[in-house]
């Protein structure tokens, strides 16, 4: 009653394991360039139609990715992020020593749409500043994000440094606006021409969107950011608790 | 300084917006079909390029969706389910007002894969249990679910009706396993073949996938599942609360 995988599955996935083992087991590394495709048909005795379906795979996976012009590449593991307190990007980078930066798209007064207008408590047409912003790691673009503020917030944060200082910081420790709690919405799409050039990855590769409202003192919405990470690159890990378990404290 | 986008978009994008707002106002509800290319054509007084430009825009906002051979269709809104307990499939859709069912595509004994064994803390290659479902909610396919469990518990939780049984309630109720806590991976991606056909969308929608491991008293784990959503159908709610805020116990 023993699956054995490798003497029934396709052709093209007996190939496509044996490269995600040797991707698993350390043999190909992140940046490593795969064999061509000839070398692969070669290795494996079979067409080079069935190479191209393994590698497919293996991108559908997320294990290697293509570099146009340049080959098959095995991808950097994803960034693992918790997702269990209010932080900024600044912060979560900082935890996980990696460099964060920030390239500033644009920053203006635009009327707040339906969603925003709910989101931040106020009327439809409102006024609300929106800075709109790459966040890389390591140099590398991780996500896009918009930021919604209150215009009596916003006319302040955009007189700084955005692409220095983070906003969080800056309402915390410059304007007087603790942040204490956060909606966070999430969802899982796919890029459009906006997100793609932004993040510098292909239309209709994979996006984890978050929506989040940061609140202050006296339940008061003060931040609402769209923030879109690319699918790619992210992976957000949380612990819930079972309600009523012993220990779960509810 | 405020933004007018109508007066400065392109063409399409103001024949988008027009569009989006009679289906957020509610001339156009969900399930309804939208007016032909031609009739979009003639009453906006564009082409039909730039009618298409339009709805592809808003395909990638998640408004309208083609269904093969019947036309443009507006899209029902997303099921908004909480993130904030351990808890299975038929509780959330229970606690959402849904019918849940399940198709039950296989169960099977197999070799742990080093994802597997890592999650179960058990050797790679150990045989587990593998259960593979559809996930319904009010008869529209949610999430294509594969469950992994230590043989011990899996051989006893074959036995029983997996359609019509949720797994949370025969371990915690007939097979004397309670769940405490369990340790959620959240990430974004494409559907596959083997997703697209579970879920019946096309290759390369997105997908919301949770990968959790699931533990019972004494941290030991006990059922681990990779559960992937339709990206286009769901969305995840939580709040968090800032590190050292007022009330927010840390």
């Amino acid at each position: 009653m023993i699956d054995s995988p490798p003497d029934r599955s396709p052709l093209y996935a007996r190939v496509e394991s044996a490269l995600a083992e040797r991707i698993q087991l350390g043999a190909l590394s992140p940046g490593d360039r795969l064999p061509s495709e000839d070398e692969l048909a070669d290795e494996f005795a079979i067409s080079r139609t069935t190479v191209r379906s393994a590698i497919q795979s293996l991108i559908q996976r997320g294990l290697v990715e293509i570099r146009r012009g340049r080959g098959t590449f095995v991808t950097s593991p994803k960034i693992v992020q918790e997702l269990t307190n209010l932080t900024g990007f600044v912060e979560d980078m900082e935890a996980l020593g990696r460099e964060a930066t920030a390239e500033l798209l644009d920053q203006r007064i635009v009327r707040a749409d339906p969603a925003v207008a709910r989101r931040l408590a106020i009327a439809q047409g409102t006024p609300v500043t929106r800075i709109r912003r790459i966040r890389l790691a390591d140099g590398t673009p991780l996500s896009y994000d918009e930021t919604f503020l209150p215009v009596h917030l916003g006319e302040k944060v955009v007189a700084d440094d955005l692409e220095t200082e983070p906003i969080f910081a800056l309402l915390e420790r410059k304007y007087d606006t603790p942040l204490v709690e956060a909606e966070y919405q999430l969802e899982a799409g796919v890029a459009d021409s906006t997100i793609a050039a932004a993040l510098r990855v292909s239309l209709g590769s994979p996006v984890f969107l978050i929506e989040r409202t940061s609140y202050t003192t006296g339940g008061l919405p003060v931040d609402y950011e769209r923030l879109h990470y690319r699918g790619d690159k992210i992976r957000f890990i949380t612990r819930l608790a079972r309600r009523g378990a012993v220990g779960s404290g509810s």
